[in-house]
């Protein structure tokens, strides 16, 4: 029997683009593979929100149409200029948010607001969005368990990369002893330019730019605040923790010299920056760090725009998974798989 | 609410017993983390079975007992000389068969007969012989789906490396498009030998043989037919197939030359066994043989004993995991991840 979910995508920058174009895309797989019937029942963005009508709400005219720099509350006959998020979630029960609007690592607004309104109206939630997840995680989730609703995030933890499926689904069972992770594309490609051309970071990093692998202003990256704030969630969910992010160690990698690069070099090693935790008699200890990873470790080999995770366990050994597109689509892909696992898994 | 499950463990060898000691030491964990009660209802062996009686078996003493060179059907009270499969199974609707018994690649039995009366018996499977799956895999996968028993088998998949999790969960809702595998320890371990010391085949088989890493007779695993078995499964699982092993295009590793390693190193490639499949407009194309990957292929630093296995999909990109413990642990662990998923997740 076919599981019919309704949708409201909150944020509609190239992320919500992608995830209404492949949930579009995806509608006839989806019901043979899965039997499950995804409806976008409203997108809202800044200015207001477009609600389907009882034909649905066409994604793909959608788009095009806000990708042509059109307005998604003055799209067609279903353009509802004003309408709001919170408008849409009271009443909504048993839909799912699907949060992708951009992350504000300051107070976490507007997606935090959102998901305590969805947390209230029983409405599920799968995040792109990482805000509240770094800056109110136990509260989120607590209440979330409370109220008996669910919430998934791969896609705010390296998005088509299965970071938190690993730690959760491939290890059920094992204990994980020792997190560590290249969690950021931008830095992994300076650090990997840095090494295999031998160029200084200032160099790398207008080369990063040019490209638009790095942002005007890099600091989120570079400074390894990116990766801590995926580290804080990645280890908050798995060894159930707390962990305030201003209080992680957190070093990037605008100091890492050539000097640095050669020595490492010669001692066979490569410097990536990792974002770390791992389970102490005194507690968890989680940090950001470039560190001198020997040349078989299982993350040395992943280089410019990849990223990574390894897992330590008792019983499996070492798990390490790469890859995965960095692109709104591998975001999309992520919130998707998410929505599959809540609804076919229960999770 | 704890889920009560009872365990018929076929098999005794050193798989079977990892598992009767890693349920046992993760008992109290498995009740906090997952709210799950495993429990040990009989073992069975080659000459009979221990049957618990109302406390349980003790499955730690058990354990010595048989690795002092007893028999499970003669330990204390519990053994019961003579009792075969069969007969725990008829009746056991509702428990969990584990079967770990020697794999034989020629009519699979007896494991083939222990599905089969599991399946007519209501008695959910959970693998680490991968005999019936590679011999009759359809006919097995089938008739489980008409009697509503589940089959997990990610132990005869590459044990602790979770080959079937990555395919079936972390992709989930995107396409698979092709996979590659390096599915056999000791064949990867002969091939890293070889290319970094530049020894011959023979030589490198001589060494893994005197480090218990090849069997005595190492056929099976340098002919590429272990390989082969693995990533049929694989393929029929993710692709829902119905490959005989026998028509599958299989190359091992006995013809690789110093030549042929020097030609790769020099074109700053790596040479792998390769158990390959994908999906052409002509149907899948699986096939078994060494090749030469790029040095940047995610596979390439996946060195000695080590395996890993890499998805190209169509929305997340690339997806690689690699490592896992191969040892009877590794195996034992990924049976109980298997159970766990089962009850859990209700797959």
């Amino acid at each position: 029997m076919t599981t019919v979910k309704q949708i409201i995508l909150c944020g509609f920058g190239n992320v919500g683009q992608a995830f209404a174009r492949l949930i579009a895309g995806k509608q006839d797989d989806l019901a043979a593979r899965y039997a499950l019937d995804l409806r976008l029942k409203a997108v809202v963005d800044i200015g207001g929100a477009a609600v389907a009508d009882e034909a649905g709400l066409p994604a793909g005219r959608m788009t095009d149409f806000v990708e042509a720099g059109g307005a998604v509350e003055t799209f067609e006959t279903y353009g509802r200029p004003g309408l709001k998020a919170l408008d849409l979630l009271a009443g909504a029960d048993g839909a799912i948010l699907v949060e992708t609007t951009p992350t504000n690592l300051k107070d976490a607004e507007p997606a935090r607001t959102h998901f305590l309104a969805a947390i209230e109206n029983g409405v599920d939630i799968i995040a792109a969005n990482k805000g509240p997840l770094v800056r109110d995680y136990r509260r989120i989730l607590d209440r979330a368990r409370e109220k008996g609703v669910r919430i998934r995030f791969s896609a705010a933890t390296a998005a088509a990369l299965p970071t938190l499926d690993v730690g959760q689904l491939c290890t059920a069972g094992a204990r994980i002893e020792a997190i560590e992770g290249i969690l950021n594309g931008t830095t992994n490609y300076i650090l990997t330019r840095m090494a295999q051309e031998r160029v200084h970071y200032g160099d790398a990093l207008r080369d990063a730019q040019a490209l638009g692998i790095a942002e005007t202003d890099p600091t989120l990256d570079v400074e390894g605040l990116d990766t801590r704030n995926k580290i804080v969630v990645i280890a908050n969910t798995l060894f159930e923790l707390a962990l305030d992010p201003d209080e992680v160690e957190t070093v990037g990698i605008t100091g890492v010299t050539p000097a640095d690069m050669a020595a490492a070099r010669e001692a066979g090693q490569v410097i990536k920056l990792i974002g770390s935790a791992r389970m102490t008699a005194n507690g968890p200890v989680v940090k950001v760090a470039p560190e001198a990873l020997p040349a078989d470790h299982p993350l040395a080999g992943v280089h410019l725009s990849e990223k990574g995770i390894s897992y330590a366990t008792d019983t499996m050994g070492r798990i390490t998974v790469t890859g995965g597109h960095s692109s709104p689509t591998g975001a999309a892909a992520a919130m998707l798989k998410d929505i599959i696992h809540m609804v076919k898994l229960g999770i």
